[in-house]
């Protein structure tokens, strides 16, 4: 593995550097980022579509490719990306705590960037320039490990990028990728303590445990999103509706749709049938007394602790406010977590008790993501406690550093 | 396993209470468990002297002993803890960042508990009194995993806090001590992700290797400290001398103890002389120019890793700022690094190159500390840069949550 801690220590040089340099010459460096995958969209599309054919031969479902696929529009978008991350304000050097010692010694905590950023991710190229761009902005060095699936346009993205960077006068080095995709390689680099300060998997379940089962390293754990809208009984019945419709069908692939409804007993006749119509397409999966009020298969046990992604909604129906918190805790992933009600008291004890990264009264789980709450960019959602919880923006992707300042004093 | 399960899930549950309480109910446990360390002192006392029988049965260095002795005088300072910590601010419930999103959402962070802290340490009792209280102050259940050679000290310390805490109206399951002090019992308890929010491992380089390498949970790094003092070229040699002896001999078993001396060559006849006569007593392992100086021992390239706990001194001479600075960052373990200097420059140079959670300039490196810092309490000291970097206080025992208010809005 060789290769892959030559890259990883090629990084951490080049963070020593990219680290020490202020905002006007990161920003010139994005903007150069932008322009160049503007001006080498033929080049990357034309690797691309290797990957693009690689899938079809191997019977990659249309999901899927549509996810790989890059175009004129969506190189466009990555190249917005990286300008729009080039306005936001850059967080690194800001003193957020300081204090001045009774014995004269002035300690301040100043931001720094974290060092070096792991990102493990799967089939989506645009995570290649969009987690680059995050990461030259807060003064990170990256190496990242996409799948194999994406190796082609991953290789030719970063080729572009790091051809920018350096143009810029930034270190090419401080964005690597390790193009080789066996579990190995992974495996490996998870375990580079000293070296990568922090490792950050986006994808899928799977992908994610495998991350945090096996690394040494730090990690943001991110993502997984088994989210809940609970109708209480006092809820406004439309309002419910266009809640769940929202957080069901609006995106039903992304971590922060829905995938349980829980319906207070007391509105289950006034809500499921019409629920059940405004949501025709999806399959609902009821509990036994969802399925005495309208006709749907059977939800197990195991549906309940399901990120389908899909068109697919459990549904189950509580005795009180408390079962429904119960529930919540129990099987969800603490993610995003909605209540729809007029009482005041139930919206209280609801955000109070449901442990999550984000709880929402009468507002559809759709919202947590880094741009709708005004971050202005995002590397992803983490669920874990440590360090992020929540949509993660450039804060996210530094640490402090304590600065004391003294005239000779000792203890 | 199940009797470590039982006490872990025993303390999710009492979390959920825990964390939702208020501080006066918190406080008022605080200063219940204090009183009730003094007024079972006798007992505690009484099963402290069954470790002390034990460790003098199987040869326990004195230093160990004296580390592991209870006295009335140490429980009273443990008592004191206690209510220092009482006295501080409750970082729960305080809302960290507000935004009112165009489309009429209200979004607030709000601190709250992590959930269960769990603490792996080794052989001092009153770390188990000091997490516990810290641990009830936040709203967060804890549960310690102490070394077996205290094993009878920390049953006795938990039973009275315990009994305590319930007579105070918290649940008692919120403090749990697992008495297994097996190897297997450990690493079982790094697994239990899901129940176990964080774990913070107290003690030697071991035993905090032996947890990041082994653990699921998130684990914040603690402790190791191979700290640096660098003598700078225009340093004032008085203040020099001064401030390397305290960063020496002040309390050389503490991870904030300096255990390598780096030295300017222009100034190395000027220093090192006095500073080998400002240390007597300690041992001094020189480098070769250092050895042209003054009649010292050879270091060896382990040396300039060691964290020696000792009244031992590595020293070596430098040809520039440059070099003392890639050493530092090359062997030092991120903890406290000092630089004696009169010249701004290279102060500025120092505090934005070093890469470390605390970097002085002019001052020991012996304030690097919960208390000295101003937070009033530490629950260890931070090497890691993720969640918290340096002394940990109280905030650092919380995360945050996102909590937005809506008025049915969807996406």
């Amino acid at each position: 593995m060789q290769h892959v801690l030559d890259k990883a220590k090629a990084a951490k040089a080049a963070s020593v550097v990219l680290g020490c340099m202020g905002s006007a010459k990161k920003n010139a460096a994005l903007l150069a980022m932008a322009q160049a995958l503007r001006g080498s969209a033929a080049y990357i599309l034309a690797e691309n579509e290797k990957d693009l054919a690689a899938g079809r031969e191997k019977g990659t479902s249309k999901a899927m490719l549509d996810r790989l696929a890059l175009s004129d529009k969506r190189i466009e978008s990555m190249a917005e990306g990286l300008e729009s991350v080039a306005q936001l304000d850059d967080p690194v050097g800001e003193v957020i705590h300081t204090a001045l010692r009774p014995n004269g010694l002035s300690i301040g905590a100043k931001r720094v960037p974290l060092g070096v950023v792991g990102i493990i991710y799967e089939a989506r190229p645009n995570v290649t320039s969009d987690a680059a761009g995050l990461c030259v902005k807060t003064g990170n060095a990256v190496v990242l490990r996409g799948g194999s699936d994406a190796i082609h346009s991953n290789i030719a993205v970063v080729n572009v990028l790091r051809g920018a960077a350096a143009s810029a006068g930034i270190p090419e080095d401080a964005i690597q990728l390790i193009d080789d995709t066996s579990r190995e390689a992974a495996t490996y680099m998870m375990g580079l303590n000293g070296i990568i300060d922090v490792l950050i998997p986006r994808g899928g379940a799977g992908l994610i445990q495998s991350v945090v089962k096996n690394a040494t390293v730090p990690v943001i754990e991110t993502g997984t999103g088994n989210c809940h809208v609970y109708i209480d009984e006092s809820a406004d019945i439309e309002m419910g509706l266009n809640i769940i419709h929202n957080a069901k069908m609006s995106r039903p692939s992304v971590c922060n749709a829905a995938e349980t409804l829980l319906v207070h007993e007391a509105v289950a006749q006034a809500f499921l049938p019409a629920m059940q119509k405004r949501l025709e397409g999806v399959e609902l999966r009821g509990c036994e007394k969802t399925r005495a009020v309208i006709g749907v298969k059977a939800a197990s046990e195991d549906d309940y602790y399901t990120e389908y992604n899909d068109y697919i909604l459990a549904v189950k129906v509580v005795g009180s406010l408390d079962e429904a918190i119960a529930h919540i805790n129990r099987y969800g992933t603490k993610h995003s977590e909605a209540i729809v009600t007029e009482s005041y008291r139930n919206a209280e004890a609801f955000l109070e008790r449901v442990d999550a990264a984000a709880v929402y009264v009468n507002a559809s789980t759709r919202f947590t993501d880094g741009n709708e709450f005004g971050f202005g960019a995002e590397i992803g959602i983490s669920t874990q406690k440590l360090h992020a919880r929540g949509p993660m923006g450039l804060k996210e992707l530094t640490t402090i550093k304590y600065i004391i300042r003294g005239s000779g004093q000792v203890r």
